[in-house]
């Protein structure tokens, strides 16, 4: 029996690497005053056909429950942001600024960098058209990747804006109904040959390679690295105007965050999306919204490759792990006055393991050094004192058993907390 | 468009909630010094027939995806944990102490406590025999209750041991293939009229009774207490031999935890299931194990009848989606000001927010008290100066705009960490 090909098991290693991300997400999204929600893993199929097309449902873990309903493995979170926002609207004053972090699910091929589940942190802005929105957007996304050790070397927020596009091919009298097409050949164009995108846009191919070559500026998107600029952050920006994305609902700002060495997949990716919470509440509610989505697979790579954040994933891995304080029972005859005790360390909080059954002196303190304690308290022929053993200086000291949780405050307050 | 009958969204303070209850269960369970681990949410149905039964597949969320593999939502851990430990044995020393935190799917009718989605807290320990496992593993479901503010008036584990009706039936001399009915039966006395029970125990009617009657002990249920009573434990504890468990797996100790008021359903259970990780492995790996299983809905629904904990959990939910400090932009002109020092408020760690556009000076400090702000920074015509104002205590001061993260760190200092 295996996984299913595109899952993953998690061992303690692999765990503690998932819960450092979710913690790093989690902080600094709060840092934004950000809410966490959460939707069901479960939805209705036609939440997201609505929003994406039926073709979206060749890509789902889609099925018909016991109920007759057509059901699928929730591929994003958007929609139901959408119908969350939808129905709780009044409940809320606006700007809601919300982020998720959760599960999602896609058949798909896989590659590197793309399963078929990873956890995603999927950050919102909803109800503030203004601009304001955009940057503090951005710079939650840069932020988060900054409190990973990541920097202005290691990876580029690339932002373009759909506006610019869209006003460019009105003054090329292009009819609205190909804009989509041609959104399209320019999302693909940095991956593609440039003879083949020159024959795909046929006639657009000069003015729009002329806006290429001359790297393409807006004042909307000067504002917006402006803005990030402000916040000392316009170092991890570039604009990019080959970026458009491909989901037809973006209306404005649009931006990708790939690695600077451009080997991996993008990292996360998001924009605004005016019209989107309309059209999938059949214009109950219309309001504006922004929001991007950031992965945990490829984050994870660009994490491993450089030394310095795959140290600070590693020390943060093992921190999750480790425990404070082991109980070496060196005498059987001790080990219900140990027992005792433990329950007093572990109510005060210590992290606490012990031998389940007798074991070899030298074998319990090979399980401290493994379990990553701190300090080893050994129940011995000292009793009724207690030898406690620093397992970092490797110093020994004898204290009265009933002294144990005074001499373990003190020795944690002064060489770190738990 | 509505969530699907038996899924839940989270708005922030549901997810305030959820996250308190897996913040409690991760804090203890590392205390005990488990290891957290998770699996997939979809796994190959084979898997939860082989440990069930055909009959499990009416209650699962199953389906054949787009590659033909019979797939499921997954019911439970336990077979995904054998699968991980049979395939990954030989790299980690036993016993294992490990717990994992995930949602989980039964395609079931709703019912009060009971949902089709739920999330749920399993530890386990694997390869261990002894008996001293068993308390470990009792005593830290109930530490887990005592975190959330629970006490021997709220809960109950009602203890017993599967091998102590295997050798009354045995000395009965039933054949053992009617044992497991008679298991089974002994399971639900305790829901039916006992006349229900007495007509189909049939002639083991009389000898089960007595046993009910005089309470029916045992020297290892006594033994299991007396560990816990050992940590001070034991009047969190029952022996109710009543207690089998519905499923045939189990086979040795066997427990659940119920409210003391008897008015909800079983808040945790779970038991010893030494053959189960030879019988799902094909016999590749035998190991000693057993674990138990706490959901969240009626622990939820524990926690908000009692004032006390009620009020533990709405403040762990307000302390979680509250921010520390409210920028108010008194005069637009030093907007650029404040977002200045915005950055390095939360590069610092603080939780800040700001109006994202202008905003009566009134209604800014309305957001910053909905918020839980601690403190106000306002921007105006004190500029380079700025006031800071104490939300708790109303109290106002001016200091240099260059002094306001010093000022700020003393504050948080002095009055509580952020």
């Amino acid at each position: 029996m295996q996984t299913l090909p595109g899952f993953r098991d998690f061992l303690p290693e692999d765990c503690g690497a998932r819960n450092y991300a979710f913690a790093q997400w989690r902080k600094i999204a709060r840092r934004y005053a950000f809410l966490e929600w959460d939707g069901p893993v479960l939805e209705p199929t036609e939440l997201y056909r609505k929003k994406s097309g039926a073709e979206i449902v060749d890509q789902l873990f889609n099925f018909t429950d016991k109920g007759d309903r057509e059901v699928s493995m929730r591929p994003e979170l958007t929609p139901t942001l959408a119908r969350v926002v939808a129905a709780h609207e009044r409940a809320f004053k606006k700007p809601l600024k919300w982020f998720s972090i959760g599960q999602f699910f896609r058949y798909e091929k896989q590659q590197r960098g793309r399963l078929r589940e990873h956890y995603q942190l999927n950050c919102d802005i909803i109800g503030e058209s203004d601009f304001a929105a955009d940057i503090e957007l951005i710079a939650l996304c840069i932020d988060i990747l900054r409190s990973f050790g990541l920097t202005e070397q290691d990876f580029v927020v690339r932002i373009s804006d759909r506006e610019f596009w869209t006003d460019f091919l009105q003054q090329q009298k292009l009819p609205t109904e190909q804009w989509e097409e041609v959104l399209q050949i320019i999302d693909k164009s940095g991956r593609e040959p440039r003879e083949k995108t020159e024959e795909k846009l046929g006639k657009l191919a000069s003015p729009i390679f002329s806006v290429f070559d001359k790297g393409g500026r807006s004042g909307k998107l000067d504002r917006l690295v402006d803005g990030l600029g402000a916040r000392g952050l316009a170092g991890f920006v570039d604009v990019d105007v080959k970026i458009v994305r491909g989901l037809a609902y973006y209306t404005g700002t649009v931006f990708e965050v790939f690695d600077r060495a451009g080997k991996l997949r993008a990292i996360a990716g998001g924009g605004r999306y005016d019209n989107l919470i309309a059209q999938l509440s059949d214009g109950a509610v219309s309001m504006p919204a922004l929001g991007f989505a950031m992965g945990d697979v490829v984050l994870g790579e660009l994490l491993r490759e450089r030394p310095a954040t795959r140290d600070k994933l590693k020390a943060a891995m093992e921190e999750q792990n480790k425990i404070d304080i082991y109980i070496v029972i060196a005498k059987e005859q001790h080990r219900a006055d140990a027992l005792e005790q433990l329950q007093g360390l572990r109510d005060a909080g210590y992290r606490v393991d012990y031998p389940l059954t007798a074991e070899k002196v030298a074998k319990q303190f090979q399980n401290a050094e493994n379990a990553g304690a701190r300090i080893a308290l050994l129940y011995g022929d000292e009793w009724p004192q207690v030898k406690v053993k620093n397992l970092g200086t490797r110093e020994e000291s004898l204290i009265a058993g009933e002294a144990v949780l005074d001499s373990v405050a003190k020795f944690f307050t002064v060489s770190g907390s738990v």
